[in-house]
């Protein structure tokens, strides 16, 4: 159970965060500004409130850990100038597993605040900043304390690996070749975790609070489909090339699986309505390239490779749970060989993941 | 201006925490204990709220972070089981600049709240940890969103070095030889903050609200008495001897001022009258010995140097201070010398730091 402890909170040890490449997050959180936008200008206006506590959940520590809130504090600000309002007072809290990067989304929080300051201009805030450490899939705040949650990129991670993946074999993760009580196992661990984060936001937000959640998902129906677990079986090939070659242990391999779940729309719909607390607001799919870099300009060279930049997206993601499976060792060479795999792939074939983003309010 | 930045958090760089000695931070801690324990007994009787928000301000990072907060919630745990309340929700603001490590107390979170569950056992809580970066020296929180708030050996730190302290020359604080309108500066200094420190708090309070603070003071009404002065006159010896041996220059000498204030209870009462948001409920005086070591069985024998122990404790304090005005090189020397002085002084005499302690109610 090591790979559960590296993404989740219990024991202490070994704890990470929800990493994230900074672009292709904030390509995601661009493409669904609409949707967060309108969630939070709905938010707004139905009291116009003196203050707007806000969670971010799996914030991770990066370039784009403000990005979202400067967005949403824009957007408010914008309407309130418009009806003349005073500025609400906001209250940031800034969530990710223990073993984030705290220390450094907190010295760089001057400069942000100066620099929100002067692109929102007077009048506006003042804006309160706290980081809380720990798993979404239990209480973090006080009850009835929270307006509005924001989570993306995060919640497709399991609160752990399921039970009973023993006939997963050489897949890492859902396969076309998973038997179908592996597929079951991984349904009923988003069922559990996925209720779980319902029950517990519902007890932290206030009625009327709104919550605007993306995640990577699927259209199809079938959990096995190739349209989110292709990224995965092309990890898994490097890894079995080096079982063959006598570099990792079967064992090993055979055991190691991914603590991810990626839903379907009707199955976060299917969640919302089951457990009860939250009406559906918007329920939206968006696909954004594996290639983050795909349509910039200016890039240098190494970023012009498309299997590079997918390979280090997926080694920032990925490298917590093998390097604590197999072994720091391992690594390069696994992530070297995935590279080549997906640099032919990409130019074969056209690559995306699939979001999914509900945006809910707690009646 | 150096040293301001040190320990303030304008500008975003080389801000540092309140760094305390863990051992004499726990003493002084256990000897306020009947004030806070008084305290947040009379503020959970008043209303048997629901939930607490706690406030630690200048939490620091070590053994003692979660000292107090543990104190406290055993002590209304043990008041609302014998009443037969069911336990509150506790909030637990943990605050210092933010060049804290923040990360440090994360980790080990964890552990903590599994001890603090067993201690209190079942049916306590939850209790849920966030962390604050920024100076105490504003706004932190949310208007009325805190009801306790602590802050022991903290606030004796100015925001900022004093304008005006030209003709301290060769002192680096407050001396038996500064001209009265160093003290003056120091005291106008202390006035602007400790004020803007009850305005900001007043703001985030609760009405009811209460707050116990512990600061280095002084008895007597002359604010370069030995009982207070003492410390940093001695700090102030090596720095010299070692100015005349050209290993540090003059006019950076002249220059160093240590951004501190120890006030007098009567200058404490002073303030907060002035203010006009809070009244006093207790206010009162304790020592503690500089060495924290002296009373304690089972030492290293590193630890049965007075000099030792009273030297390191005052270099995890100085050490930024020092290392940014006058380089990092010359710092060991410094101790060196000091420790020396200290031995020597602790053999002839008995050196206390005198803590003011006040307990205030927003009524």
């Amino acid at each position: 159970m090591e790979v559960v402890q590296v993404l989740h909170m219990n024991g202490g040890v070994g704890e990470t965060s929800y990493a994230k490449n900074s672009l292709l997050q904030q390509k995601v959180i661009t493409m669904t500004k609409p949707i967060t936008e309108e969630a939070i200008t709905k938010l707004y206006c139905s009291k116009y409130p003196e203050e707007i506590a806000i969670a971010d959940l799996g914030c991770s520590s990066g370039p784009n850990t403000f990005f979202l809130v400067s967005e949403l504090l824009k957007v408010v600000d914008s309407v309130r100038q418009k009806i003349g309002q005073k500025s609400p007072e906001y209250q940031v809290f800034l969530n990710d597993l223990p073993g984030n990067d705290f220390n450094t989304i907190f010295r760089s929080l001057s400069i942000f605040q100066n620099k929100l300051r002067k692109q929102l201009g007077p009048g506006n805030g003042p804006c309160f900043f706290t980081g809380v450490p720990g798993s979404f899939y239990g209480r973090l705040f006080r009850k009835n304390s929270l307006h509005f949650v924001h989570s993306s990129y995060s919640l497709h991670w399991l609160s752990q690996v399921p039970q009973g993946l023993e006939s997963n074999k050489r897949n890492i993760y859902m396969a076309s070749t998973s038997p179908p009580d592996v597929l079951k196992a991984y349904y009923v661990q988003f069922q559990k975790d996925f209720s779980l984060f319902l029950k517990c936001r519902s007890e932290e937000l206030v009625d009327g609070g709104r919550m605007v959640l993306t995640l990577i998902g699927r259209r199809s129906d079938d959990p096995s489909s190739k349209e989110c677990c292709y990224f995965w079986e092309l990890l898994a090939m490097p890894l079995s090339d080096m079982l063959v070659e006598g570099l990792i242990e079967e064992e090993k391999l055979n055991s190691f699986n991914i603590p991810m779940y990626t839903p379907s729309p009707a199955e976060v719909k299917y969640e919302v309505v089951k457990e009860g607390s939250f009406n559906i607001d918007r329920l939206e799919v968006t696909e954004v390239n594996w290639n983050a870099y795909l349509d910039e300009t200016d890039l240098s060279d190494a970023f012009k490779d498309g299997g590079y930049n997918v390979a280090k997206c997926m080694r920032a993601v990925a490298e917590p749970l093998l390097a604590s499976y197999f072994g720091e060792e391992i690594l390069d060479e696994v992530f070297r060989r995935y590279r080549e795999i997906i640099s032919d792939r990409l130019s074969k074939e056209k690559n995306e993941f699939v979001n999914v983003t509900v945006s809910l309010i707690k009646p």
